[in-house]
């Protein structure tokens, strides 16, 4: 399976479900739009209570949807039973943050049995107009027989 | 001044104005605790709005208040009249991310003209125990001569 | 200018100029192998000099041409009288960096007044084979009106 | 065991033989000057052939020992017949890297089984001045029942 590919029905449902636990995707009011082999897209619309101080979208909102869309483009390519957590990720803010919706994209660079990196990208998208506002990487670990459940707290 | 200085009562109302403008903290519910010379702490209570797919805090929130506190660390250190933008950040999830709130503390290691750079620590804090979720670095822009006032749309 | 582009003879020799006073590169043996707009690469053959404790090319022979090919990068597009200097890099070394030779492409994403952003990847080459040893990202900071020499020590 | 503590000659001199085997530090000239239990530190002397084009330390050569350090720093933790891998590291260029010599320090902040994470600072040393020129951060993976020998090529 290449990083582009259709996957089966029962992974993009996997991922979705995944995706509909976390309380703060909801919060934030952001969309899973595309689910692919080792590629994930999301959404989230501009609303003031995602501001930083100057009315641009808050780079933890950036980093929020960043992070989701690296780790669901890794989990796609992870075996059953097995969860998924960030290592680590660097962003680079390269232009403010702002438009209609953010997008971002995640897209697996190296799967490996252990660890997976991503690429990451963010874009302001405002009616035709598309400007990349970051960049980054992550890095992500497979824990292997760890279904991706909510933990017992 | 040196890190960690008490300062002006006018720089410390300086920050918390700003940060009050920041829409993304009032919606997840962080409080600023502390504010010294390059020093900036914030606090995240849970609630399962912050959530990721497990069921702990997501690491956008841990992103977001880890952002701020070096982004208003910084702005401590930068003269009247200037403006804090993030260039780019790190951040290593070191820990499940959970506890009854989060503390962010954001530590500029070098303040220079244009560019300064921040550590950025957070903890997860759950009674007497308290424990290192993440660590990361930060590099922030000085915008002279631009006040830090909302962009006019 | 789009980043690809071919440039102007006197643009190459002043990168040229200033990679030949590199003193680390030329003791590990780089040779600067394309100098296009926003792109460079670098190659480092093998050799016992440059090796980490299990016989593969150590990661600060790998940093070296990736900081060096995306500096470089940066510096194609930088105005005359300027210099560069490295704010910032992260590189995940996503395979062992094994090969006849390492290949560094240093490749712009933004191009600032202040800030760049490369793009930074490194190849291992072992006849037709080609594998993904590293990628990352770094952060340029452009001095205006300093001119690319060395400093009066 | 502390990150700091002393700590046996048998794992000292497990990690000086692995450091004895990098070709890279032979080559650059690097000298190992501390080991403890989770600490080590790397010294640097200046040569012309570790410049960058201004005449300072090359930021290769910073990475390299900062890389080397926070490396070994792990590996004194790591158990017996095990072996060790940079995953990832970011490194901020605080400060023009001149002096002497340059000290590279090299500390575990989170030990864990499969990941550390090591915080990387480096030091250029003149006389009785010690100016911070780098600080970042690493992620190590320890590759258990793997002893640190060269690979079979």
């Amino acid at each position: 399976m290449q990083v582009g590919d259709p996957i089966s029905e029962e992974i993009i449902i996997r991922a979705r479900e995944s995706f509909a636990r976390q309380g703060l995707m909801a919060h934030l009011g952001v969309e899973i739009t595309e689910v692919r082999a080792g590629i994930v897209k999301l959404r989230l619309p501009f609303r003031p209570e995602l501001t930083q101080q100057h009315g641009y979208f808050h780079a933890g909102g950036t980093s929020a949807i960043a992070d989701s869309a690296g780790g669901y483009a890794g989990f796609t390519l992870f075996p059953e039973g097995s969860s998924v957590l960030t290592v680590e990720f660097k962003l680079n803010l390269i232009s403010p943050a702002q438009g209609n919706y953010l997008e971002a994209v995640g897209r697996v660079i190296k799967n490996g049995r252990t660890l997976t990196i991503c690429q990451l990208d963010v874009w302001g998208v405002d009616g035709k107009r598309r400007k990349h506002v970051a960049t980054g990487m992550q890095t992500l670990i497979c824990l292997h027989d760890t279904p991706d459940l909510p933990a017992s707290r």
